[in-house]
């Protein structure tokens, strides 16, 4: 199985951030992980975790959709599908993702610049942030 | 994206006719859904969502872990992610999936010998519970 | 602490009996659980389940509310809280809160007339079954 | 129906301050939410939500236990069923806590020394913390 990467969280002015992450996992053979909408991950497998109960919340980016019906609460299964975490700017969504990922023991690294949250790595660029979450699952 | 149909229900006699039912989805082109265990779809995909925290919980045959951490309620989420859904045998744990997939307006179809649920269509052999669901989702 | 009994199932139809089984367990010192709507228990106290993230979806017979934000998944939270489950009524998302009651381990009983599920047992009336139930727990 | 406010974190270090906010909020008639260990609510009324299957989980100072099979994804239902939440001490779980507390709407203040999370009021007191919350519900 391939090893599987969640990418978290959102925002318009992120999102060429969250491709470049997303290109640079599928180079790598990694499956991407999002929530649905977001992550676009050219030329890899990518795996959308949706809140309601219809699989058309996901995008067209998304080859498998997870319908959970959880609402918010599906960030919890969005942090502990992917074998690590990498977050992209976001909100308290996000808070509560890295808070989970750290709370099933997911590697998780915020790329620069993020959300501030006491004692989870950072990486400047998403290079950096795709090797550190690749060598913490080696 | 490829249709998904989850295959539910549980039991080690009921084994060779799940694996039927997901030889018969991959033909199909269909991707398969189920709880981590048992469903094989032989040159398939095959994603499994799971109850606990660990992806080491899905076996080999598995292509995409969801890992959930809800437990039992997990079921909700197998019942929601496939487009309709095929229960062979089972118990009360497959009862909760046929109502969350009624609730949730998926087709729903139980292959014989399987769970008595009023209202709820069967099916005599694999082939003809597969073609039903993919006759409702079509 | 009390003994907490839930009380699941729905339609305007059954709303006496479900009354008659909330007024019996709360003389009997007993707190009803429901899912947020109809278990009135006279004289009691109610805890209500809530399937959004408001509030206000309970109804003012409710004394505690539980807010969960899981959609339907919440039936395997009503099902949980019980020590012991009475159904009254219900439809698919009855046949959830039954099956998880039963894969938790939790004493059920179905009032008659209502759903049909094999190898749960039935009462004939409100008094029987709450008897069912707290003999069950004792 | 009376405010219910979850006073979240943990740790041994916390506890003379977590029941000192129980004790002020029972005393302004407030019902104390937690997660079903640690909140002590002298004279109040408590709703523990635990994580497991069992009752057993929760501790003897609760009054009512809501059961949620949901492992760690309970704290999202903690955060949603307080009308306001208190953080006291804490890591990611509590991290997850005032994330969903804010995700939900729900006023949230961080008791003083306590988790760093930007654009979350703090409170130097016990009293400064209840204060701010119940005028926030007001």
């Amino acid at each position: 199985m391939a090893v599987q990467v969640s990418v978290i969280g959102s925002g318009a002015e992120h999102e060429a951030r969250a491709e470049e992450v997303g290109r640079l996992l599928a180079e790598r053979g990694c499956t991407v992980v999002c929530g649905g909408r977001g992550a676009k991950s050219a030329g890899g497998t990518t795996i959308g975790i949706v809140p309601g109960t219809s699989r058309a919340e996901a995008n067209k980016w998304i080859d498998h959709v997870v319908v959970t019906g959880l609402g918010h609460l599906r960030n919890g299964v969005v942090a502990a599908t992917g074998d690590a975490v990498i977050a992209v700017g976001g909100s308290y969504g996000t808070l509560t993702e890295i808070g989970f990922a750290r709370i099933y023991g997911r590697p998780v690294v915020i790329l620069e610049p993020g959300l501030d949250v006491e004692g989870v790595p950072r990486a400047a660029t998403p290079q950096a942030a795709v090797d550190f979450v690749l060598a913490s699952v080696a």
